[in-house]
């Protein structure tokens, strides 16, 4: 029994309106046994870096090959181009504004397409819903074998928003920020276990030794194993599931007890 | 690989229970390669007129013969009927309510029949819930072939509700009203380009003179190409993807700028 | 055609982040001719007994040999283990913290696996999020055919959690207590319709003749047949799709009106 790559869909589309669903039945009259995946639609609307990041953190969990649309379009109908962005072993469809940047940066890009094969978009265009006329139908006939090259030409100025950096204070000292909030209030930051190891050269002993320091006024001693060792009430850290410093309140909300939100920053060193 | 036809869902059932989940585990019963997609499960609680145009506008956008199931009941248990209707190329399935009002007008309609055909019902039926009871069942055995006379007669007698009609007010002036407001505050009316050509005459070149007037104290000049080309904070008009005159804010949203909502009246002439 | 059992996700998620799509991800990694199906992800944080019960009230209109992922896991990384339960012709997998009580209960338990098989989790396990990287690889390789044996040995010792009782405060008086309140307002208890009929004797003649009292304050004569027999604004009383007795008011919400929540106490007698 064959199968077709799933293709995944994150936008700001939300869930109120028939959006999604009008999407997904694009695909399907190109390619009825398409197997489509909803990452997420509730990003806040024109949000462009939280869907960044989050397709960036969420893609590795799918089998290679993958066909990610990423649809958050403020400037959709302008002059921004649709792009068709190939990685090692992933594929991701979305517009031209920065939406799939920490996929260019870390993403082990091969090549960047322009899509201008009118040919295989809904006859009847919109200005104001590329997703339905462009990227759904292309996503369904990339998925069903056409060749990548038949979408368009490579390009190379394709558009990448600034990402928020890290940065080595000093020798022992990184600075980051809060990157996402998730729905239990933990607060995702962009410095990564890998950044631990290799910029602060964190050994796996050293972890009860780390500070963390919130804003200007709130400090965390060490890392946790597990949520649960963290006391109730209190903000403490973990490296959480995609790899990342979290801040988190076990059986709390991070956000609610700390009074910080995406964009804080955050320094990380040892005492 | 042969695939079946998708069958859709749209209700007022939302995400809090796990009804949708529910009414998906019958049609996998009854037909365990179903392709199931979700139209949208947050129509307000019993709003008929707004699940009767977002399935209007949702459904052409599937694979021919798909089947379409509108679940906004809230006469379910009562004598009110189970309606299958029948049109050129797609299949609707729910109660006879007034719900599919639009595709009665507008669908192409081609035959309405009453569901009484119990043995394809589940058999612990209850009162309250014959999306999973009747609605989901029979969607499943008329996608798995099932004729459509199998499910009981056809009837002429179906409810419809009056739909929010377009006027002529004089030879320039069309009036109608918002009949469904989005996620991004975009205010979608019942005038369709289609209405602009036909009943006012406007030609493409027109596009710059038309003046729209929603409610009494606002007036919105010209029809833009794309959301990008209105300037920020104000209110600017379209043709919206679904074909219709929708009023929208560039980066912001149409009815917390304008305060107007579902229902409120707007104009549309040539200066 | 050959095709597998849904396998079902009940989470505490919610529609925010891209956990649920992460999950899916895994499980397609897995076996990419996957039917999931959603069952619910808001259930509120953490709340244990809520899932435990909506999941029991919805497998039983999935296919037999359906698998049921229930992830609501506040002590995920800790010693809590990963259960795999096998009911009469069910599939359940989730943590051993109580949430699957009303299936050790009532679902007809043949087997509780503890599951330690590691080369069936993600090779990269993290302490907070077992959803993905043990819950779907092992729901995955489960319906891809892997034996019950595989992932485990028997356990006896698993968790339960008190559920709420239900007492014959005298021979013609049961109670019990709001268990769910749904998306209409609807408050359904843990006094089902077997219930009225096995312990309090009730006849389908009886249903006019029924009292219910609600708290100390509220009280309801008498069964209704359908949510349309109620009068507008009135509190009203029927056995409710899943079986239990529920709480309603026709095109209202029976929580407004009553002041009444999750947890408030029901008798049921006759007059």
């Amino acid at each position: 029994m064959r199968s077709y790559k799933p293709i995944t869909l994150l936008t700001d589309f939300g869930h109120e309106d028939t959006y999604v669903g009008i999407v997904k039945g694009v695909i399907l009259r190109v390619l009825p046994q398409a197997t489509i995946v909803d990452l997420c639609h509730n990003i806040p609307s024109h949000d462009i870096l939280r869907a960044a990041f989050l397709v960036y953190i969420s893609y590795p969990f799918f089998p290679s090959r993958s066909i990610h649309l990423v649809i958050v379009d403020p400037g959709v109908g302008s002059s921004r181009r649709p792009l068709l962005v190939v990685t090692r072993d992933h594929y991701f469809i979305g517009p031209d504004n920065g939406v799939l940047s920490y996929i260019f940066e870390g993403g082990d890009l091969r090549r960047v397409i322009e899509i201008t094969a009118r040919h295989y978009f809904l006859p009847s265009m919109s200005s104001s819903f590329h997703g339905r006329d462009i990227f759904a139908p292309v996503a369904a006939y990339l998925c069903k074998g056409i060749e990548v090259d038949a979408f368009g030409s490579e390009v190379s100025d394709f558009i990448e928003i600034p990402l928020p950096k890290l940065r080595l204070a000093s020798e022992n000292v990184l600075t980051g920020e809060i990157l996402h909030v998730d729905r239990f209030g933990n607060m995702i930051t962009n410095i990564s276990h890998q950044d631990l190891i290799c910029l602060l050269g964190m050994k796996e002993r050293d972890k009860a030794r780390l500070a963390l320091k919130i804003g200007t006024d709130i400090e965390i001693k060490g890392l946790r194993s597990y949520y649960g060792e963290g006391e109730g009430g209190k903000l403490e850290a973990i490296i959480g599931s995609s790899g990342h410093v979290e801040i988190y309140v076990n059986q709390g909300k991070a956000n609610l007890v700390s009074h910080k939100d995406i964009g804080d920053p955050i320094a990380v060193g040892f005492l």
